[in-house]
């Protein structure tokens, strides 16, 4: 939706990266305004693909004092390039999973109050009606518990490891979020904009599906007809959803 | 409530639909202000029955972006006689109902959470109390799962056409509103600000019917004549609740 | 808290009216601004019992219109001696409660969907914690089915009627509301503005309970120690909460 | 985070008094701003060490008619050193743990929903994930039901003795919060606001927590390992989380 720029050089780069900032810090910004967070309890991050540089939330500010200029930008090893605070605690993760699935522009993470209680309760989302098909092509995975090796070590990289390990075989962008166990939701998307819309949506069906459970506990997932149809009616070649 | 121009020939039908695309807005604008909705996930259209078109919400537009010369005006037939933009997706249902359903003048659909549980679950919503009784006389029933043939054809209308079946013999204005296997409410009245207003109730009926079960599993349905008392203390010839 | 005018004759007593069409109308504002009521479900009532007169809610009207001269004024039989508009429909109850519950100076009446819940349930909301007992000196009852007689008959009244039965050796202003069954709560208190306010906390209350048994279902009934100290620590002689 | 003034002598520490008065205000505030209370449901106190004084709410003030020379300040004996108003009826509470728990700087109590819904459950908050675990080092015990003799007697005091009898052996900055039996929460923390950001914690982790077992019955407490590398990334000697 966001004319992107057409970039030259190294002078264009920076350009874009001031456009990419603002593209995150709006996404952050988005999270207490949809309700998805309490406190800091979240970050939301973008890529720029071409130069491989990340702009992520710094750890622990509060969202109402939150400025561009605040964000810290990385490389993909982790190294600072520009910022004066500490990148969110959760990096690791987010840089983990930007090497892993090159289509991924945008990652966020919050503790959403009912993707978390899936998330705790070792529960993968099944996909019940068609406004988890219009998003999720699937069931929302959840991870399996880490070992203790994984926890004392590199802890926030190893969280991000086992999310990649969850995904074998899968197209993140057709199911872009999962429920990492006794843990919280990581969402993604084609940019940081895409992702918080995707982190809403998974709050949302993870709300509808806990009640549609306790209605009737013998629920099985949505026929896979009407998920193909609802899902590849917003998504793909043959999308027919919206005005573009 | 609303005074109705009378209608005398091409020229006052124009201004009338002027007023009711005015009136569409609004009640796609109640749809976000009445918690209903998240994103797009909703649209509302009227009808106008001397001219027999519809004004219907376009696809995808964000309501907070949404002006009356967006609004798309059809005919029954689904063609486009003014606007620019698409139509909702969902617009061959509406058009579907409003040919089976003659008294009925308006139409919304949302994914509203606690109604789109019950769709989840595919069960129908027995009218409980007096809160459901004053609007729906009697159960708000689920429908049939779609088949294959349905979900891969000519889906949007199909989904009508299944709203239709289960309302064969029922009355669509004294129970305005359905559940759709595995999707999400439908919902209608004698004009689109009605439709909306009924949908507001599905939702709260919905939940406190959600909590009731919880609190007794072995609730039964309202008694017969408590429901008689309630809904037609408010509907019919002899209703004697409000000023009019 | 308020200062009441002393009386001494009938310009007075106007006055005073004026001074509780003004509680009223305020009483009635709150149940917006304290999410008891969607649309019009609900309404207040207050009454002077020097004159024997209430002032109540007129049917239908929205919150948002609602000003003091819209307010209805009636004697305790019904005969309304000022007021344009229709009262309540559900003013036959209001007045029956009057009469038999001398203490009670404000009645309201919602349909809050926790409380609402419980009703439709056909459960009485016990007491299981302190927050219960500060208001609510004992389980707060549910009504018994009301006959195939008393609805086709005077249903109002009789509505009042199954309430007053209800509370036969109970005093009123000790369990300061009650559920009535398949339909929703009424409440009252020594005012209008007493009567909302308990409105509230029995909603609070209701969402606390359904959310206790749902933790444990063998929960019982609080301690009669417990359920003595916090009631009468805010209530009679010697309690010793707030600052008067 | 506030800058703190060195004290030197009886001038200076009237001049902390303000600034601890100005805290606690705040504090108060932010009970509504976080939904944590109807009415006037809570109070939070803070304490300046040096002088042994602590400020507190006044008994059944409402939050938005509150200011700071409302507030009362007390010894450790319960002797009103300053204020006209009386004390929160919870002083004894609050004064008997600021006794015993030497390292706390300020304490809240609320009838916050969730949390509440488990002490009437009787249940303590096991640590199911690492929002939790982030403020949390394992559960928030539930206090035994209080004797007779202690609700009959010096009632609030006793109530803060159950809370010292329940963290015996147990450090109240590591858990800084109880859940007390058929009542509701108390939580405290390093100062005031301190205390308030835990409440805040723990109303959402007894929400998720609820949704978690009704979710999975089955569910248990976290892995421990995961447990210490959550709490110790946000507290003690190699906290890496925020920005200090």
């Amino acid at each position: 939706m966001r004319p992107r720029t057409i970039r030259f050089g190294k002078g264009v780069t920076i350009h874009l990266l001031e456009q990419l900032k603002q593209e995150v810090l709006e996404a952050n910004l988005d999270l207490p305004k949809y309700g998805l967070v309490t406190f800091t309890w979240g970050n939301v991050s973008g890529i720029d693909r071409e130069s491989g540089l990340v702009v992520i939330k710094p750890s622990g500010v509060p969202y109402d004092e939150l400025r561009a200029e605040d964000l810290v930008v990385l490389d993909l090893d982790g190294k600072v390039v520009e910022g004066k605070l500490k990148p969110s605690s959760d990096t690791p993760t987010h840089l983990a999973l930007y090497k892993a699935f090159p289509t991924v522009g945008g990652i966020v993470h919050t503790h959403s109050p009912w993707a978390t209680a899936w998330a705790q309760a070792g529960r993968s989302l099944p996909a019940l009606g068609t406004t988890h098909a219009d998003y999720f092509y699937g069931e929302v995975p959840c991870t399996r518990p880490m070992t203790r090796e994984e926890i004392q070590g590199a802890y926030e990289l190893e969280t991000g490891n086992v999310i990649i390990e969850t995904f074998e075989g899968k197209d993140p962008l057709q199911i872009p979020s999962v429920l990492v166990h006794c843990h919280a939701p990581f969402c993604w998307g084609k940019d940081a904009h895409n992702a918080v819309h995707n982190a809403v949506v998974l709050e949302e069906t993870a709300k509808m599906a806990f009640h549609t459970y306790q209605l009737n506990p013998n629920t099985v997932p949505m026929d896979q007809n009407l998920l193909d149809r609802h899902f590849l009616r917003k998504h793909g070649a043959n999308a027919y959803y919206g005005q573009s």
